[in-house]
């Protein structure tokens, strides 16, 4: 198995702006990265990342420089390792916001049988996909791709395994979703928020607040 | 095992007012709670109903009427299984509102060997809680539930699964918890939605919209 992550840092997730500043969201979006790339290494995946905007990483993983759109470059990809690789490795593809990915998921997801294995996120997101055969599919992030790509796969006859994970459904979007990091984290994008003076109001309604 | 759902229908789901009436949210409310028992009844799960407000339910189900809270009636509950039966049940504490439960998280569920099984809610909730013998353990709901449960099991040195399910996670306190009925649901309360003419906007940002 081998896993690619699309990586964009420059202007990143302004759906948290109303909480961090730029720096701070282009350093959560990173750290947030770090921490996927640790746990895909600890499994001894080898990481590809699909990077736009910056072309040097310090992670433990090839850094592949694209400036074309999430979609296109994903597909190109899948094309690529389908053409150039005999067998073509079977392909995890994982989002880098999904910061409590851990060891487990990878080994469940790899012990599974089925062709295409989805992890849901929040409002019919994907967030993690594995593909066993790149030639056999198409991806199509962008609104509910969760239906989409459970449709690309019937269509194309292809046994799917719906990951019904928490964890991964946690993509980290909106100010509520850094709560959920706050709470279930161990990693150090969690380190970081709670650095930062990020906490969680633990009585009546739950809520993310600040020091 | 044994399973108990505590149930208010009148004026619940008030956080959903902004795109429920009244009436709608008692009926969502109460079609929710017959997805749990159905498929609790599925299982051949005996089901107790703590119900508030409502005396009579047409639900193949035991339902015992109470006025005080959530926290007391449950530790009532939970006391009363421990004395009365011997030995006592193992209780699985549903919420009435995740209607994405299915027979497969009961056998899940049943399967483990800890004395308690955890399926936390976002926001740090506890939406579905397994207590392997009722005299050793007292719940206390509201807040980061989540965290507190996982505390009281380490104070009483009680092995703890956290299951990991983002259908469990699914609870419908908000318009947006909808978006995942209408995607992932496939029992009466999802059709509901789609009979009031509920759908999701599928593509850009994923929205909830009614005709």
């Amino acid at each position: 198995m081998r896993a690619v992550i699309p990586f964009k840092k420059q202007n990143c997730k302004t759906r948290l702006s109303s909480v961090l500043s730029l720096r701070e969201r282009e350093q959560l979006a990173y750290t947030m990265l770090t921490d996927v790339v640790a746990t895909l290494n600890r499994c001894n995946v080898e990481v590809d990342i699909l990077s736009t905007g910056v072309k040097q990483l310090d992670v433990n993983a090839n850094v592949i420089y694209s400036d074309t759109s999430l979609n296109d470059v994903l597909n190109e990809y899948l094309s690529g390792m389908a053409s150039y690789h005999k067998p073509p490795p079977d392909i995890l593809i994982v989002m880098s916001d999904v910061p409590l990915l851990t060891a487990e998921h990878i080994t469940h997801i790899n012990n599974r049988d089925e062709d295409i294995v989805i992890a849901p996120g929040s409002g019919g997101g994907t967030n993690v996909l594995y593909i066993k055969n790149p030639a056999s599919f198409h991806v199509d992030y962008y609104g509910t791709s969760f239906l989409d790509h459970i449709g690309i796969a019937m269509k194309r006859n292809l046994t799917v395994y719906m990951y019904d994970s928490f964890y991964l459904s946690c993509d980290m979007d909106e100010p509520s979703d850094l709560i959920e990091l706050l709470i279930h984290g161990t990693g150090s994008a969690s380190q970081l928020l709670k650095k930062w003076g990020f906490y969680v109001l633990k009585d009546g309604v739950v809520g993310l607040y600040r020091k």
